[in-house]
């Protein structure tokens, strides 16, 4: 076993040089850093994934093909366009697997995404965060490289900032308007009379285009079963689409985009009506949509693998490698067996963590050590695979259980 | 305004060269990756923190100066080793202060931390977690190559683990015995006849050293006030200073050390009988340690500065661009002011987070937005700085307000 372990082992040589060079644009003064790592890694495909160095992300990638070539084949029969996010994962891999190889057509959260995907030959981007004022000239540079970036707001203040960068070479800001259908999120309330005056301030400004109006059901999360979703997804869509036909009423015509996981993995028929969706977090899945009902857990593609580092007889508990540091703090605990769900293990809960632990329980009666010697792999199913993969600076991604690579997520904003 | 912001966008620029050399150690299948990572910045130093793009955290240097420096002195003229505790911030500039620049002494509680402080430089290293047995060949590694390198175990199977890798150059496992003193943490129960019996074993073992007896008084996070913080550290100090004495009784004498930030900042004048006491978070505190009694918020040394880049009057409302990405879920939200303090502000609640927003509510009555306008800059003292700091790439440091320059931390496990 020790043999096993041996081969598995990571060994970083790093070395840092920095120099300064001259001003290479007149507004910035700048220094540029050139790092060289070296990494000398162990060659792991094609090992299994229970001799990985534990706690680890894993990743199915089969399960991730399938959930994404599910979520892309609805979509193109009922014909609406499929916008896929990143957020959930933030990587090259994974985005190429769920655009289909087109490298186009995505939603991102974050500027530091979309300046990722856009270096890697993304294009046709959509930065769907209320644009953020400190981060205008950032937006500005990557609408004026790509064929298509594109922005949100729903404050006539961000407007206005935009309006105060005009593109060059007669470009136009491309602009979503995010609309809140009563959905708890960001966005201007879709009944106030301002979402309507917006949307006309938008449409006519010079240098900016209404590109869209986007909402997000971000309520779904409150779900439990398809008929609940399905409310929701009603609810949100029919919203949206009389807000366009009050756009319609005013001569401005424009695209549609709803989203969240729940609502497009349970849709109703109306939201082919729709221009696009754009869900994210179905490529991965986890726990959270299991319990939502937006799929089964056999339908989950991340697992965090742990060993037993303790055994604490006197509090009727197993000691993990696992904590929040590897988890998330996510889902707070609520679930009948806490923090997560040990696969295989039903008896068990994870009753909390700290930052390198996760304590465990059973859920009746007396734990039988002898079940659980020290070093017993266990494989926990993330609450929530965002915040999970969130804790993970490389995510290690298997078929069947033996490794086929790693995938690099970008952090930062 | 926005000249300041374009003065600090950060372009990157990646270009990842990949290449297979032969095999370069017997037993590693090793692929050498060559990176080369080009990162065009602004160079920011002088500038003040309130110029930095949002969400980031911040580090006020002089207060991590004045609490590293306080907590040395104590203990230095009690005549009591600090081992301090990396895991808070898990950085080489950091550790230099705690350490007071000796690069000697530290605890870590992950081995990718204990590899990193190794490659530059740092000896006398302990990694207080129960040795997990997919690591013992990296824990020989480090042991073989470091002047000290020190490990910690509860369980005789654990020991067994060492034993059955002896290491080279007469050179022994030093070994901490980990005791739980009613602490709910990991260790051997201190009144079980079995800890008694573990540090035999351990004393006996060929090859194997006890090095010491390790308590950690985490139970000390329940407390309120510096009465039952002394309550805690009296009970667990007398515990282990009792196991001490059994220890004695049989012949074995070897050090002592017990930890928690709360203990160490309000110290009994019992543990002036100790050999080391191994707090952490102290270089930072946040508001949990000031809850418990540990410090003042005017000791806090971080904060995430975030922006307001929402109003949502539909729901009394303002919306940040800090969410658990950026400050993590840890607190839960029980604070009367939500998941954080949000500093000057003590009328606003951080009442929830999504991945990249937070909610905030006034405590009570209506929200004034004309106070809060987009784009205006809020700072945020972090709950649990630990758990905050691990969800940031890079840290900014400041000496009153003017950037000093940035922290890496370590990675991994």
């Amino acid at each position: 076993m020790l043999s096993v372990f041996l081969k598995l082992q990571v060994k970083f040589r790093l070395q840092v040089i920095s120099l300064t060079l001259p001003q290479v644009r007149d507004r910035f003064d700048t220094c540029v850093c050139v790092c060289v790592c070296v990494c000398v890694c162990s060659v792991m495909e094609g090992d299994h994934i229970t001799t990985l160095s534990t706690p680890v992300m894993v990743v199915d990638v089969d399960i991730v093909k399938r959930n994404a070539e599910k979520m892309r084949e609805h979509w193109t029969k009922l014909g609406v366009t499929l916008r896929p996010h990143m957020k959930t994962h933030k990587t090259l891999e994974c985005g190429d697997i769920m655009t289909g190889g087109s490298r186009s057509c995505i939603v991102v959260s974050t500027l530091a995404e979309a300046g990722f995907y856009a270096d890697h030959g993304y294009d046709d981007i959509l930065y769907a965060y209320s644009v953020p004022f400190d981060k205008v000239e950032r937006c500005a540079v990557l609408a004026e490289r790509l064929s298509l970036f594109q922005v949100l707001l729903d404050h006539r203040d961000a407007l206005e900032q935009l309006r105060k960068r005009p593109l060059t070479d007669r470009r136009v800001w491309h602009v979503w308007l995010k609309l809140d259908c009563d959905n708890g999120r960001a966005g201007v309330l879709h009944s106030e009379p301002e979402a309507l005056r917006l949307a006309q301030a938008i449409s006519e400004s010079e240098g900016v285009e209404l590109t869209g109006v986007y909402a997000h059901c971000g309520n779904t999360y409150g779900c439990r079963g398809a008929e609940q979703i399905h409310a929701v997804a009603h609810e949100t869509t029919t919203l949206v689409l009389q807000f366009m036909e009050k756009l319609k009423a005013v001569g401005i015509s424009c695209k549609s985009s709803i989203g969240s996981t729940p609502s497009c993995s349970q849709p109703i028929s109306d939201m082919a009506k729709l221009s696009e969706v754009h869900p994210g977090n179905y490529v991965f899945f986890d726990v959270q949509q299991s319990v939502i009902g937006s799929c089964g857990l056999e339908d989950v593609a991340v697992r965090v693998l742990s060993r037993v580092i303790g055994h604490s007889p006197h509090r009727n508990q197993l000691l993990l490698d696992c904590g929040w540091s590897a988890l998330s703090l996510d889902g707070a605990g609520k679930l009948p067996t806490g923090y997560a769900v040990i696969e295989g293990h039903p008896d068990l809960r994870l009753l909390s963590m700290t930052q390198e632990h996760g304590r465990v329980e059973p859920l009746s009666g007396q734990l039988d050590y002898s079940r659980y010697p020290l070093g017993t792999l266990l494989t926990i199913i993330p609450y929530h695979a965002c915040a999970t993969a969130m804790m993970h600076s490389v995510y290690y991604v298997h078929s069947g259980g033996r490794l086929v690579g790693k995938w690099t997520p970008t952090r930062g904003w």
